[in-house]
């Protein structure tokens, strides 16, 4: 069976394994167009499963969903000094606004009609939304103003990897407009809440809740908040962030309301975002080495049922077998109807088996003669060892499956947090040690992972950081800070406990 | 109150009422990016419902949705020579890759990082689609393989009109490979009809079906059917296309399979799309003098209730409305629970009504001190002529509800229904008659409509029209044509029973 697994293995090679996965999952893959993806059937149903659930959770907050032009005119990026320094770098730009037959190359076109102005295609949407807000917003009646959209960003990226780094991804950005400073502070942290009660909950990944230093944070934002993923191989996935950014985009767009006492006022503005690069965090997260390993609340089919076909019993079982999906698809898990498919192609059963396994579906039921003969089907759970099969009795396999999924979306939670507290080194008190622990993992999956330790936010420190490839991941919430300690990398006097990691 | 109605009316002037009121019901604006769209909250909402609803009966035909990228290379355009015939006029051009700092001009940014070969923002994705399935596809047994995607597309529009003629516009794609023709044309006329169901059932908007005649057929199609509404103006909208590709764009992309026999073949394809003009078919079906009518089976509130408050009552009054909004929003229609909002903001419940009434919902009740007093609401359909109110006791509104939307719903419907029977002139035979009807109904919005009628398909019948700013709709599928019949437009031989109309 194991010639049917992932090629290369994870403690072999993790970043082909990884792409090994998506590939063979049928997630998603690098287009013919260079850095681009097309996310596949798969890939795409549980982007859908996640798309639902945190749509709703942000409609909670009362933001509305809304849809903003692809297209930002250049000078917009002109207007916001620290934004243009941060994204005036790989961009798409347009330039013309038709094709035309090439007189010098019979069969062959070429641009024409050059812009005035040349067109961006967005990396994200601050500025031009800004201007609608400017619009809008009148009076203090019109605040907060909460907005959310789903669509399509492009940023180039000159080396491509798959669901991870791409040129074009797909994401929600949200930005709303508050009176106060402390009012649009709460929306940021807010937000970031959903984030992580939705990596936790809804993706079963644990993540540290924190506030990006400095040097890493949205440009032209005053604070930016993330939540931050361990996967498999110990490195940090940044996996949604979420930005306080003062008035500076306020200024530029001129956000005014007339407040309480008929002053005019800048608003202040928050933005947040989680996109595509969450599908690459749930496999480098959960995925073993036969494949994608899918938690039920994302899974497209929380139950496969395979049929053993023989000869003149075939129609018998297809008969159980449908039966039983319909029985199975009106138990509920998690407050909705349980997905399940009853395999009917025309396959080899241990094909199939091996492309659920591969494609991560919780539970997988075999029904063969045998089975039907003694009244039960053969389980096989994703998330146990070698998936060794167990024989449930069939009058008994429905009731439980709502608690299976429950079990396995807890299961892959528990060992995500397991990681992520054994290889969170806490205990990491000098450079030496610093060094081992981060020049130990290259490679090798099984070592490595976060360092917790008091830092000096200093340039030196900073320079140790870049030799290692390590970088501040965030500065926790929970600050555990004892007074006078000094920072790991420089033994300067510590400001600020820290999150270190080797990052995606 | 008609103070507050749209202004212009649409007997003064139907384009620029439909303008006002999309504006006035905050559905959708043109953006300060020339040519693009922002979609409201409201608009968007309503786009959302249309989404949910549809991609519901898309996905039960089969299909699967994918994420294919946003840019295609130039180059994907000179394969397919008719689609580059149709296509390769107005699109948006990708040649750079990056901004950096103009030398030239202090604070000022300029394209740099020319790319070899520019990137087109897809028009539509059939080029792109087509690579990846002469990857995917190998033998019979992959096929059909049908796959659907809700996306941006953008083509260049010169003078952009709100929701009808934008430079980016939403849709879904659907694109299908089959081993057969007669597969191929099978879905082709499936998923037209999942658009006129749609179109009928969901949008109350009774739909024409029939096939686009050979010059309005999509670039490289061998067949392009479509669903033709028709406005309150008496033009028609195309509403949703469906076309049967041949083996045109497989030739072009090559996308072979092995057939049962083992021979390699090319498959046949399809593409099917409809898109955010949708919405504005929407507002010019169904929208009056004051503004949005929205069908309940797209309103993002199906019941808005407006407290009337005054002094000291206000907390009983906010009670009230609030106990009612519970108990309205656990009645259902159409499978879903009523979306019911209490409006509870700080403005003059006149001014509240008068959004409510803008915006389109279909049912608006009001709740004042009297009405508690006397155990009622006063109810006020948007469908209703005056919208006069009808006081009803409070404890038989939650189980009216439902009845009344689905009494809404239908009303939109057999007014549109009408106005499609009563305006399609089955009795023009001759040329004057039909310039009579034509040439009327410029700038009125109750004369004209559609001429069906005998079409000889000659060349000097399609300079008649061109003069007249007419066209054929479409070739309907239920042909009434009587043997030995003449054009209406040029008294020779006709071939087919046409659908004449002039045309947004």
């Amino acid at each position: 069976m194991a010639a049917k697994g992932i090629s290369p293995t994870r403690s072999e090679d993790f970043p082909a394994w990884f792409q090994a996965v998506v590939k063979e999952a049928e997630v998603a893959e690098l287009a013919h167009v260079r850095g681009c993806m097309v996310i596949r059937p798969w890939g795409y149903a549980v982007w859908e499963l996640m798309q639902g659930q945190l749509d709703r959770e942000i409609k909670r907050t009362g933001a509305q969903n809304v849809y903003f032009p692809l297209f930002i005119p250049l000078s917009y990026f002109e207007e916001e000094a620290e934004h243009v320094e941060g994204f005036a770098k790989e961009m798409a730009v347009v330039t013309h606004h038709r094709l035309e037959a090439d007189p010098d190359s019979p069969g062959k076109l070429r641009p024409a009609g050059k812009l005035a102005e040349p067109l961006i295609v967005r990396p994200t949407s601050e500025t031009v939304i800004g201007k609608s807000f400017a619009k809008w917003i009148d009076s203090y009646r019109d605040l907060p103003l909460m907005i959310n959209q789903w669509a399509n960003v492009v940023r180039w990226e000159l080396r491509p990897r798959v669901l991870l780094r791409t040129t074009e991804f797909l994401w929600q950005e949200g930005h709303t407009a508050h009176a106060t400073e402390a009012e649009a502070r709460e929306e940021t942290a807010r937000m970031l809440e959903v984030y992580r009660d939705f990596a936790e909950s809804i993706l079963a990944i644990p993540v540290v809740t924190g506030e990006k230093p400095a040097e890493e944070r949205f440009p032209g934002a005053v604070s930016s908040l993330s939540i931050e993923a361990m996967m498999q191989d110990g490195k940090a996935l940044q996996a949604g962030t979420s930005h306080y950014l003062g008035q500076g985009f306020a200024e530029a767009a001129g956000i005014q309301f007339l407040d309480r006492d008929g002053e005019r006022q800048l608003v202040h503005t928050s933005s947040w975002g989680v996109s595509t690069r969450l599908l690459g965090a749930l496999v480098m997260s959960h995925s073993d080495d036969d494949g994608l390993r899918l938690p039920p609340r994302v899974a497209p089919q929380q139950v496969v049922i395979v049929p053993i076909l023989r000869g003149e019993e075939t129609d018998a079982v297809l008969a159980f077998v449908e039966e039983l999906a319909a029985e199975l698809g009106q138990q509920s898990y998690a407050g909705e109807e349980v997905r399940v498919l009853a395999d009917r192609r025309d396959r080899e059963a241990p094909a199939k088996r091996w492309e659920w396994v591969r494609k991560g579906v919780p539970l997988i039921l075999e029904v063969g003669p045998r089975d039907i003969a003694e009244g039960a089907v053969m389980l096989r759970r994703r998330d146990a060892e070698g998936r060794s099969g167990e024989s449930v009795p069939r009058d008994q396999i429905a009731a439980r499956v709502p608690g299976l999924l429950e079990e396995v979306q807890a299961s892959y939670l528990a060992a995500a947090a397991d990681r992520l507290a054994t290889r969170t080194a806490r205990d990491v008190r000098n450079v030496d040690d610093f060094r081992r622990w981060f020049e130990g993992d290259d490679g090798d999956p099984s070592s490595g992972g976060f360092v917790r330790a008091p830092w000096s936010e200093s340039a030196r420190s900073g320079e140790i950081m870049e030799e290692l490839k390590v970088s501040v991941r965030c500065l926790p919430f929970d600050q555990q800070l004892e007074q006078g300690s000094a920072c790991v990398l420089t033994g300067e006097p510590a400001v600020v406990e820290a999150v270190f990691a080797k990052a995606y």
